[in-house]
């Protein structure tokens, strides 16, 4: 049994010292399963203190450590808080001037008078908008609210804090502005003509928790009509970190990924993209699974993704369910739901079996039950080692995107982006419990970024070349080996 | 004749000592009319130096003052910067996350898995969105790039660096959080189904430069439709500053508003909006004068705002032209197209005479030569006292709005901004060069934001009631008096 993650409280308590000792307090705690891991003292004097105990315990546990607390004498409880609500208050992000405006000279460079020639620079030639505007280092991260996490539709102002905390990412890790922004409506053109109304401020758009199959369509519409990035990142992040996962999993068990056996599990918005990416790496044998067992040539699917898919995967015609695909499969890449991979089926895997079990909370199998007879197991959870995160990948690819102004983000820069995230584990590094670095490395971010730079040159899709990649240092720049 | 200000230039040179002194440099800088503000010294050997000079002149001399500095011998100009280019490049302004995000404890409470509670509560609430998301704090400021400053329709990507400096100037002078937003259409019905769209992460939005009449409807619409205030500056902004300038020049000239008979020349987005604002504040005697001459309640006009200004104004049912209005006027409001105004119809005004001539960049009458024949001039610019900026207006109508969780700016608020501008100059500082105070007075968006909060509280459109503004404080608080 998986435990959810504990809750962390902060209880702020005024404390009279004659009557009660803070032993006594920590004692409570204690009795109901609550961990005292920070205390602030607020206020002191002779007769009592206010203090801050910030206490980790289980989620039931919320009343009884109020109750118990209260009953103690002279303790008063003033008031219970949780510090993730605290860091939300008001909002994660903030819009900072770049420089002051202090007087009416700096006033008139950066309004008007001084405004306007920068507005018509950019009027007599649009490009400019790139030097002069803040679309050079800005995207839009836009959802409808509609697949937020696990939690389904929720709605546009609940997945702003998503939202927030993914521009905080895109700032703190790559230095990228992004703008949250979540739309009031569910419809697919609605969608799609909004985002493309909003797009002349920014140099990317990342799409994200948008449901299947919407997703699809908004995306590649939007790819089509607008000449910036489009990335739905819960179809692409995905794939771009599982593949850097497996990358690393066939360099452990020293097999190429043309010879070996995939199954896929769940065929949504990443389990497409992580199709598309594994044939672009050169995968020969993929088996796409999803409630109707494997998908096959001669079956004809009401989605027309799940048509593409059973036309590119499956090219021994085998039928039947996850059961009969899981026969002397190398890899089970699963991105459905929990508990659906049974240990009797790992058995039935080719040696070394590799299983990313990337169901959230719970993962298509148990990865304590299913670590003694696997090489390398993965999951999305940040409690297991190898965490599938696509906090990995969205900060670099779109840093590499905006310095190289890229009209887009093509399957070459994907798979430059896998390659890069694997190859910062080194050789030395590389075991079963780490085959994916942690989103904390700071290599991480820029040696996606020169990957996706240079194959965004090489297949055409830059429109600046940066000074470091000009005339023969593109040459002669590292290329990542390929696996 | 009124000049254009001054252009400032950043020459980087490299001078060799030995054969040019930097005294001939500087002569040849005022050979062309050239002055120098700043220098800069950035390398230096025994032999040569390079120095950033910053130079003061007029647009035509760029290129005079290029050769002119190319021939002397031993100089390298090695480039001219403009300093207004200068700090346009990358944008003006960037999202920052409040807290870092350090690591895997940082990390659960502002993205996975903590959020997910966050995200939740706001689902059962959607209230909570103005607690725990940038809700809060932040405006949109959007504009489709129709009506740029006096620079007409230049399309949206050359309207954000106007947008850019209004974020700034919203974040410098009072807090808020704006962000820029350039629509990509000029379709009425789009442009309302957009903003609808997006309206979500928003407390409010500022409608900028979207050109009349199509301003109107936008604007009305979204007030309906949406319960967050929408607020078209280029309409009230301006509104808001001329009562309040009008306000003190009334003080000086010891008149009424129910008393005095103005004319407005110029029915467009901000005609209107101050002659609502002047019946809102107790005017009885308003004469609106267009193209076609003084509206009439008899006539029927295309436009239907023209149709509503004409039924609420022109009591008396005068008729003829811009000069027929003037007489025995006391006040004339331009919002219309340079030199308008003759000087003999000035003659023809009431004692005391107050103009405010604000079509920009040339007003309507040359405000040196009416100086000495009225009381009060004002006009857009900033080169002369008494300049209407909206800039006064927009960040502290926005602060208290946002304070009060406002569902809309109404009348009401607008009318207690203007007597907040107003009443930040003192009985002691009134006088005829100084009815309006600096936009860098801070007392002014502290006051402005005061009593918006106060009238929204009054007039039920306050959803938050701030600490301040409590039980008996509400009626403790200082009213500022009215005109």
């Amino acid at each position: 049994m998986l435990k959810s993650s504990s809750n962390s409280l902060i209880l702020r308590i005024e404390l009279d010292q004659k009557v009660t000792t803070f032993g006594e307090v920590a004692n409570a705690v204690s009795l109901v399963g609550g961990d005292i891991v920070a205390i602030d003292v607020i206020r002191s004097d002779k007769q009592s203190t206010t203090r801050d105990i910030t206490v980790n315990l289980g989620e039931q546990a919320e009343e009884l450590i109020a109750d118990r607390i209260r009953m103690l004498p002279g303790v008063v409880l003033h008031h219970i808080s949780d510090p993730t609500f605290l860091v939300h208050l008001g909002g994660k992000i903030e819009i900072q001037p770049k420089i002051p405006v202090k007087n009416r000279d700096d006033l008139s460079k950066v309004y008007t008078p001084g405004v306007a020639k920068v507005c018509m620079a950019i009027h007599e030639n649009p490009d400019k908008a790139f030097t002069l505007t803040i679309k050079r280092n800005t995207v839009a991260v836009i959802s409808d609210g509609t697949a937020v996490l696990g939690l389904g539709d929720i709605g546009p102002e609940a997945a702003m804090p998503v939202m927030e905390g993914k521009a905080m990412l895109f700032k703190q890790l790559a230095g990228v502005d992004a703008v949250p922004i979540c739309l009031n409506t569910k419809d697919t053109e609605d969608i799609i003509r909004t985002i493309k109304n909003i797009a002349p401020a920014f140099g990317g758009i990342n799409l994200e928790d948008i449901s299947s199959p919407r997703c699809f369509e908004i995306e590649s519409r939007l790819k089509e009509e607008l000449d910036i990035p489009v990335f739905h990142d819960d179809q692409h992040g995905t794939a771009v970190v599982v593949l850097a996962g497996l990358i690393n999993s066939l360099r452990l068990t020293k097999k190429r990924i043309e010879d070996i056996r995939i199954v896929v599990v769940g065929i949504g918005a990443a389990g497409v993209s992580i199709i598309k990416m594994l044939l672009g790496a050169g995968a020969k044998t993929i088996l796409a699974v999803d409630r109707q067992g494997i998908l096959t040539r001669d079956n004809t699917y009401e989605n027309p993704l799940w048509d593409w898919v059973a036309q590119n995967t499956n090219q021994e015609d085998r039928k039947g369910s996850l059961s009969d695909a899981m026969n002397g499969a190398d890899v089970f890449i699963g991105v459905s739901g929990p508990n659906v991979l049974k240990l009797e089926e790992v058995h039935r895997m080719a040696s070394d079996p590799i299983i990313f079990a990337m169901a959230n909370p719970t993962p298509e199998i148990d990865p304590e039950s299913a670590a003694p007879y696997v090489r390398v197991i993965a999951t999305g959870r940040s409690d297991f080692p190898n965490q599938i995160n696509n906090v990995l990948c969205f900060p670099g690819i779109f840093r590499g995107a905006l310095d190289c102004r890229a009209s887009q983000i093509n399957e070459e820069m994907k798979l430059a982006a896998s390659k890069a995230i694997a190859f910062t584990v080194t050789d030395d590094e590389l075991n079963e419990q780490y085959i994916i670095p942690s989103i904390f490395n700071e290599k991480v971010v820029q040696e996606i970024r020169d990957q996706v730079v240079q194959a965004a040159i090489q297949t055409g899709v830059a429109r600046r070349i940066p000074p470091e990649f000009k005339g023969s240092k593109l040459l002669e720049r590292k290329l990542t080996p390929i696996s």
